[in-house]
């Protein structure tokens, strides 16, 4: 089956049509027809090779939205005509201790879906069974895609590390991971303090459900925070202060890093060890996460704030994306 | 009451004979007559002002056991001639929402035994009864002293980061407290490899309980232990290769610092993210914390390996902490 898609050819060149051919359907796969995909920062990161594990040409996009186009013999859970997402995953091993364990996201095989695999820039893509999600009624299609790898990305540490409804949290940056962290905070139920540089994204965050908004660059007003916060979920990919946040945790606090910052963090092991707070990070989610998440989306109404291109003007919205700070999310549209 | 002790009178001089009056026992204070007294590294942090908060004259002393010798009015749970231990606290405010919650040493008012208090290098102590925890028969009172503090800093993670029986984990470093984590941990039933620079400590590390043993300072072994260890922990305030560390850790792994290193840590986000790993420290322990280790360490035969000085050598003792790596803890004895 051909596939229409937009890839890039060399690092640093736009993206142009494309075409390959998908082999014939495994038993536990499906395809998909593509109505959505969100951009996420990744894809650029990929299309530029900075993880250094890119291969040309390549296809981005891995926050699908799209209806099941067919199934390999050994489907049962999915049927044709069915609307799925897919994120940063398009399989894994299904064999080792995670796999079988739950954790699909950590399985050291698992394949990305635009690492040695073609994404969802294209009319169809095509994936593991497990790893295409249901999408719940009561889910704009339009708008999901950015949930399925920015959302689960700042979603499933609340559940990993039990954040709770009585939780103090902090949210660092208001784009397009951070404002789906205040959503999904806001209606778990926490006090949520969104730090920010851009002080005009301050009204939007208190729409987006924050309590309290903090300018970033004002050491004095981090310095206030002192001890207050259960939880900071960092989603910026610049160096911070990282010991000013560290600071404002409570006993007990967890700064946890969702963007992926390159610069070595500089941290001091004495407020950690006084206030037996923890550093980690995490790596989008599992199937089950991912589809705990969209349910809690679709009955809680959290929803991305996306910007709407047809997939034609993919460079055009990957330029946006680069330069233009988008609110919050973009969407490429493939109707 | 008159209290025979051993305090520095100033930065940098020799202890010396200190006599100091206790006033009124307050009604849920006790009063302890010390029968033996370990010295851990943070009494020559505290007697050389290191982290900035020694007043002197300054009696350290925080691994302390002796006999109950008086007890408030209001004290019901311990009697007169009852064995207990204090560690690095002697009070709390009991009051807050820790002390309350049963995680009385994260209280923010916690009084430090040593901590513009007089300390164990004494014929007597004062704590507040809570803090003054019963030790259980079975344990030997010479060596249980370095489980009050030393002990309970690598323990009490075991049970924070619920660390299992199948879990493998490694101690970093073989000494006072890196002794009593490959001891515990072997007693809690897990696989453990001991890092060291020191290769004379090999054949005790093993006798400790520690199934493999890797040189730290050999940087092939410690990259071919990449994603093999559940669980490290780090008894050392020295600068370490983190990165090499976090990186041999299994993906939701945990690094922990019990060992106080000034040093910044330099670490990458990118390991943490790709594997659910963290980062993390904790301060000793709770009163029910320390009473569960003591019952533990009863239990199942954990004692601290300790060099035992009369409390008159009391400078000899610190010389050969400072100087002579003890093997592996000293405690000072008042008979």
């Amino acid at each position: 089956m051909k596939v229409n898609a937009y890839a890039a050819y060399e690092q640093g060149k736009p993206l142009e049509p494309f075409q390959y051919e998908l082999g014939p359907l495994g038993d536990l796969e499906v395809d998909i027809k593509v109505e959505y995909c969100g951009i996420c920062y990744s894809d650029i990161s990929m299309l530029d090779n900075e993880w250094e594990c890119t291969t040309y040409p390549i296809v981005p996009g891995h926050e699908i939205i799209g209806k099941v186009n067919a199934v390999g013999d050994k489907v049962e859970h999915l049927a044709v005509g069915q609307r799925v997402g897919v994120g940063w995953n398009a399989d894994s091993c299904m064999s080792c201790e995670w796999c079988t364990g739950g954790d699909h996201n950590l399985c050291s095989s698992a394949q990305g879906v635009i690492v040695g695999h073609h994404g969802g820039f294209a009319d169809k893509v095509r994936a593991a069974a497990t790893w295409a999600i249901p999408i719940p009624d009561g889910i704009d299609p339009k708008v999901a895609g950015p949930l399925l790898c920015g959302g689960i990305t700042v979603f499933n540490p609340l559940v990993l590390f039990d954040v709770k409804p009585t939780s103090r949290v902090g949210v660092i940056g208001i784009g397009g991971l951070g404002h789906m962290a205040i959503k999904f905070m806001s209606a778990y139920g926490c006090e949520v303090t969104a730090f920010s540089s851009s002080p005009d994204k301050e009204a939007e965050a208190r729409s987006f459900g924050a309590d309290h908004y903090v300018d970033s660059t004002d050491s004095a007003a981090l310095e206030a925070l002192a001890g207050s916060l259960d939880f900071i979920i960092s989603t910026v990919n610049v160096p911070l202060d990282w010991g000013a946040y560290v600071n404002a945790l409570r006993p007990k606090g967890r700064f946890h890093i969702a963007g992926a910052v390159m610069e070595p963090m500089s941290l001091s092991a004495f407020p950690l060890i006084v206030g037996q707070r923890s550093i980690s990070g995490s790596p989008t989610g599992s199937p089950v996460a991912i589809a705990r998440m969209l349910d809690f989306a679709a009955r809680q109404k959290v929803e991305p704030m996306v910007e709407v291109f047809p997939l034609s003007q993919v460079n055009e919205a990957l330029d946006k994306l680069r330069n233009g700070k988008p609110r919050y999310r973009i969407v490429l549209s493939s109707e």
